[in-house]
């Protein structure tokens, strides 16, 4: 997993968070969708970062990417300070209520890779403005495999420009809502094959607690919940998703549908682990084998 | 499947229904638990049904009953009007919005078993007073499994009885905000902990196009949601899933873990059959082949 050739290129927000959740509240702890997928990626393949940070963005951070092997030399480290999203979750962990979003550095983040990073067969674009995904697709050498992920701002704001995404992509990433507000469709099959007719070989609706469901033009793969017995912060269990799903398949190089299923629910797993405490802590404690542990309980409670 | 020593006896209402969904409206169709579930074990296993009706019940009804082989030896008609509900769907087909329940001749009634009913192995207490439901329990000469399904109505009202139901059965079913409503519990797997903990040795929570969920002590399954293309109308969707499930349980005499997983999908089976038209009209129309056929789908969209 050393090898240049399933490398997997994560571009997304670095940032710093305040959370408040039942469980408790944290303040200027990691966060950002870029720093979860690659942190959840690297258990799997390695890891190049492209980012910006402030001058206020902790040591601690950087260290902790770098002890996951993550690649940061395209993470650059601005005058000013890091974005910034201060934000609550009640009994409901699906609804996060926004206090403050300050992008700082990030306002005005350009993503311009290295040579290097261009020649990654591996993407995961993470939620952000379609139009940095755009210039990012710009810039890849015919990458293998790529995945993105987007939100409702973008949804309502930019939508053209995440179409343009979307007919680019290998994989197109969301959750339930996103999917029937992008779509216009109340059932989710309906909605998944609109988005499929955009041009994603693959698109994965994320469900939360229920799991998530699989498309291509010719298959579904429903994807079992796990019954988390507490979830301290939801936050980042989307790109933990996404990254370990990414990092799984350019572990195995191996695209195809049935491999797309276990990469699912090796995100599942990853996004299960990182739920159960604040920030990226329960990430930053987590082995491989302990990935390998719950895959089995997945397997284990989905047979039949 | 037809020696006595797997029959189901089934207890609940027979009806009949005024339904106003996004797709259509009928009225003064056949409905009820007892209808559903009886039609939904048919498929599996010989049925017996216990409930009353009144005159204006349809002869065609009857003649659907019969047709499945259904014993309506212990189907009381009686002088007055049919047991009738009047409800409508919005687009959210976990939600009915009740106009009238008319009890009728269901009222005052009081199961009372014929003495080939009292030994059959296999019980299927459908959603009604859990009064009546100990009633049941009292007259039957120690069945094999016995599975009680409940709502928020008796939840709320004759909690007490109900615990004492709960006691006695081998399966309690209900969904995921009913079992939230009975503990207090917000996270599903704790509200099957303390439903367990108060005597079934499985329970079954219904998560509506999410799948299901079945806990046992020392196990859990998830069983698949299968995308539904149009819910033409949800009504009964609970009660075929729990007859199909009693009923392949007593086609094959085995009520261990691994074939209670089966159970499961057998009853998601036929549930995502009946809410394909309104009323019984989909499991009117139903084979045994085009069960085993969506089963089929089943287990492809869940393997990985």
């Amino acid at each position: 997993m050393t090898t240049s050739d399933n490398r997997v290129l994560i571009v997304g927000s670095v940032g710093l968070d305040a959370v408040s959740t039942p469980h408790g509240s944290v303040d200027r702890v990691l966060g950002g969708a870029a720093s979860y997928s690659s942190v959840a990626a690297s258990f799997f393949a390695p890891v190049s970062m492209v980012g910006v940070v402030g001058r206020d963005f902790q040591r601690e951070n950087i260290e902790l990417f770098e002890s996951r092997g993550i690649d940061i030399s395209a993470l650059e480290v601005r005058e000013g300070e890091t974005f910034f999203w201060a934000g609550e979750y009640g009994e409901d962990p699906n609804q996060a209520i926004t206090h403050a979003t300050d992008l700082n550095v990030f306002a005005d983040f350009r993503p311009v890779l290295p040579q290097p990073h261009r020649e990654h067969p591996y993407v995961f674009l993470a939620n952000i403005d379609p139009e940095l995904q755009l210039e990012v697709l710009d810039q890849m050498e015919s990458p293998e495999f790529v995945a993105a992920d987007t939100m409702n701002f973008w949804i309502t704001g930019k939508k053209d420009e995440l179409i343009q995404v979307l007919k680019r992509v290998t994989l197109a990433l969301m959750n339930d809502a996103e999917a029937r507000m992008l779509t216009g469709r109340k059932l989710l099959i309906e909605a998944a094959e609109d988005v499929l007719a955009l041009g994603p070989r693959y698109v994965a609706i994320k469900k939360g607690e229920h799991g998530a469901l699989l498309f291509s033009r010719d298959s579904l793969f429903s994807a079992p919940s796990y019954p988390i017995r507490q979830i301290v912060d939801p936050t980042g269990a989307g790109d933990s998703f996404a990254g370990a799903l990414v990092g799984y398949l350019a572990s195995t190089g191996d695209a195809a549908e049935p491999n797309m299923r276990k990469a699912i629910v090796y995100g599942s797993t990853v996004a299960s682990f990182d739920v159960e405490d604040f920030s990226l802590r329960r990430l930053a404690a987590l082995s491989r084998e302990q990935i390998e542990e719950r895959y089995r309980v997945f397997q284990r409670i989905a047979e039949f």
